[in-house]
């Protein structure tokens, strides 16, 4: 896990780099805000991933982890082409809920902050506890090797 | 059903305003070339609620449209804030596709074309007819009052 | 301006009805997190251009206003083919900055609540004041007749 | 450059892999067929990186390359978490347009076929000559190394 600088970011954070896509830009020239909450997403599941507990793993287990908050704080934007660091951790966990939070940088500069919460719901969309042994993983450090071959989104 | 002296599309074409977002443009300017297949699905579902075959009441009946072919010809660019006429016809129907053909204009000149090639699929992605009634009432005129208060994407 | 009894929102709030295309789902079946941000620009947008400030006047002006703070609470999901109410209104302006909130409901139940927080900047990114009388005219009442025939998004 | 028997694209196509999010599928449960135009874009991108000459270096150059023609046949659809291959390369090279075009597959197996055309023009949307020695380049083999850390979209 590096750390940069300039930049604060908890030991455990996972950290996942991406390419800005045209796609990604609006007219303004810069990434449209709502993009970065795609990459918070791919963030998530590579801290995850990293951890052993695969998100698609945990629905198998009729669990889901839908999104009942999403915050962000813009500070540079960032441009087409730019190749970005997600980092992801967990800043809050319980039994029924968790949160992650998300920094992205570029050349160790902070561009965006941002948190998701999410509630632990199964297939009626009714509160349940998260999976035996999910919270300990997520808590941990990583365990599995960074799926290389699979890059991101 | 308007017909613009320089833009052509058939009789029965069902017309759709949308209006150019933001986040729909790209560095370029204008708006970002795979946007326009999510208009495409607007007109789509505007045509048949117009003729009383909403495609989430065909889902309910076990019947899938899923797509297994996408055109589009761009002609000129749409910028934002512009306010388009999505135009969508059913160009080729039978018992167990169907295609859909669209044209953009903006004030009366055309800037987009395309199509979408549909088969009806069950819940499990094998082939079915299309239920029963709907070819036709798809290949009729427009038996439904416009949504008018239940605008578009 | 309607208000149900059951949601809460300034009088001066402005009204846009969306509705809830396939390319706004996920697997969940439901709407995903960020599109909604998409439908807050849609509201922000309308609610400008119901006070004859349009967006793209302002940047004509050469002032921008990118998004420095983005914030939703996702109280129940929005699922295919909904027809959505997006409230939008502001809640904090000064000259240098603004703030919008929203609401989208569905048969006047609440679903998501939301802000984002504008920076008025000029062409190179730095501070400026907004032009003169946008931040009386953003305060005011609607002004303009509603845009009928361009719909939205 | 790797060749798996099942499937068939050119010795010098360029291969991506990216991982289907979750805000890439809809309700279906699978990949919504729009958003393979956004992985062509990022696979197109990586084409020209490896062989020297980045878009953005054209655009530098007064360059745009829009899209006046995109396809897609989908064969097969992806899900969530899919690790998929995106395979690009030129399939046709004038001296003021080109055509790349695209395999996107799985495991060995096609999913999505298509290609995009594109008009070289300045800055105003006139037709323009591609720079001198581009479309030797692109026509060529790989020149520059993968941009190992600099994953994609």
């Amino acid at each position: 896990m590096e750390c940069h600088g300039s930049i604060s970011h908890p030991e455990n954070a996972s950290k996942l780099k991406i390419r800005v896509l045209y796609a990604d830009t609006d007219r303004m020239g810069v990434v449209y805000h709502s993009n970065y909450f795609r990459w918070f997403e791919a963030g998530r599941a590579n801290y995850m991933r990293l951890r052993g507990t695969k998100y698609s793993s945990i629905e198998q287990n009729g669990v889901f982890l839908p999104i009942v908050e999403a915050h962000a704080d813009y500070l540079k934007p960032a441009v087409y082409d730019d190749v970005l660091d997600v980092f992801a951790w967990i800043s809050d966990i319980g039994r029924v809920q968790l949160k992650f939070s998300y920094l992205v940088s570029r050349d160790g500069k902070e561009l965006v902050r941002g948190y998701t919460r999410h509630a632990a719901v199964n297939g009626e969309g009714k509160p349940v506890r998260l999976p035996a042994g999910i919270p300990e993983a997520l808590a941990g450090p990583e365990s599995a090797s960074s799926d290389a071959d699979g890059q991101t989104l």
